[in-house]
């Protein structure tokens, strides 16, 4: 089959590569999405190899289940060993010996072909296209904020980053707490940002500092934690979505003196994502950029660099 | 008066020290206690310049209310401006303006007589002794956990560190949550722990790793927030009680991968502190070391500097 793996130095491009072993469902990648942990595990993130990609939306060929062959479905990407002590709580997403979905120790989506347990998949409904499908992994993670925090209306609330991942924390927060201020540093993401009815800002100002009830961290960029931190009010929740932005040179003393809570935030459930696009609640249109041939990828991933890129798609 | 200060090198003793000015309450000093946060200014943290001590039980001498007039008190540490939004809230704990008893921009309790807003004193009951009455700020501090974290009795609890603030930090969990490892590093320390009925570790073992729901980190040294997210569970909760512990060279992705809140702790309210003094909840008996009088207040430093000391009372 097709496929674009990561050999820990370089990505490459193989239309002969194994297609995956059964013991699992066999899915045929219809679309898949670049993601910035793609790109951080290019960079060495995880120490990753093998093939890329953990959005996508596909079409089951084989499984043990009949209900789901022929099927249009995305898939929750980590796999449990489903007999420890988290996965017997339903937390595979914690489990000790899980595997990932082009994250650790599982081929991943930019192939023609992936493999995930049965009950991983979620089936799609129609009223959702492939492209907005893509992004119900991205968005789970979002409404994991929601899971952790009780977001409260009247918060005063910052996401600190433009991105993707923000802009999509930015739809999802603001179903719940409308006073939001996004810190970007690109202009051209921030109007798109913009038409969402958000407050933007470009640099923080000194009556910005310590005046947010809510700090999302989102940048994926190692200024993130120290813009994230003035912006904290005393006793004030941050959420830390991207590991890349907390490692290195950091001082907790601020946490401990103002009594901040800090919370990592990673994968979320996949329902609340898929209930929010087919009902319309959130919208991801204006977020697409655009789709390549897998064997464009270079290409793909050079366009999704750069800084003011979207979401961009393979297509095996 | 007589007053031991810091000029930013040393610690100085001084006979003729000016009274504090009237306009809050005039407190004598009966005792003060050393705190770890004593020894740390003193190696240049807070930038501090002035009396040192923040733990004390005195007597009021002067005050605009007649009702504390010879009346004995503890006192809260924190003086806000009283016209901020977290002033307003009752937290004059953040207010960011707030001067410090002993630690920012107010001349602390090693001295015959300091100031305090009437508002910060707290009577204490004769049921408490001097020497039980200087715990009151740091087990206040011990109960903040409890202000901010939801203890649940079923959950496994690690405090790591074995120094004065971690036995208190014990003392308080175990009124609520039975099952607690210490880890610590001096076996002299661990028997006076053991006696509360408590786990105790040198060490971390592999089984160790991750299986805790809740850990506190009371180390007040380097090697404390790694060690403390070692023993967290995915989804755990953290409190960082000390902040000489959570500078430099921290790695934060691990709280993002596993979903962990890490919960900033410094100063409590000391009603809950002083209600399990008088009841007897909470014994500290066994923690008191040895009083010198404010003179050999150099004496009293080196000794609070051991390892193996508990607590070190200065007497003006």
């Amino acid at each position: 089959m097709k496929a674009t793996y990561f050999d820990g130095k370089n990505l490459n491009y193989d239309d002969n590569y194994p297609v995956p072993q059964p013991g699992e469902a066999l899915v045929r990648v219809n679309l898949a999405g670049i993601c910035g942990t793609d790109l951080e595990i290019l960079d060495g993130y995880m120490k990753y190899h093998g093939i890329l990609g953990h959005e996508f939306v596909g079409t089951v060929e084989k499984s043990g289940n009949p209900d789901l062959i022929g099927r249009r479905v995305v898939g929750e990407i980590n796999a449990g060993c489903g007999v420890c002590d988290s996965c017997k709580k339903g937390m595979e997403r914690h489990c000790p010996n899980r595997t990932v979905l082009g994250i650790l120790n599982r081929n991943g989506a930019f192939a023609e072909f992936l493999s995930l347990p049965e009950k991983n998949l979620h089936v799609i409904p129609d009223s959702i296209t492939d492209e907005q499908a893509v992004f119900v992994e991205p968005l789970a993670a979002a409404f994991e904020i929601k899971e952790q925090v009780s977001l409260q209306p009247q918060w005063s609330v910052a996401v600190v980053g433009d991105g993707r991942l923000a802009q999509l924390i930015i739809k999802v927060l603001k179903l719940t707490c409308p006073n939001i201020t996004c810190f970007g540093k690109h202009q051209s993401k921030l109007v798109g940002i913009l038409t969402d009815g958000v407050k933007i800002k470009i640099g923080i100002e000194s009556s910005d500092e310590q005046s947010f009830d809510l700090v999302v961290e989102a940048t994926g960029s190692n200024s993130g934690f120290s813009d994230t931190m003035k912006l904290i009010k005393p006793r004030g929740i941050v959420v830390l979505k991207s590991a890349i932005a907390s490692r290195e040179n950091l001082d907790l003393t601020p946490t401990v003196v103002n009594e901040i809570t800090l919370v990592g935030s990673r994968c979320g459930l996949f329902k609340p994502a898929i209930d929010a696009l087919a009902t319309g609640m959130v919208s991801v249109d204006s977020m697409i950029d655009s789709t390549y041939p897998l064997e464009k990828f270079s290409e793909a991933i050079q366009h999704a660099k750069e800084p003011d890129t979207l979401k961009v798609f393979l297509k095996p």
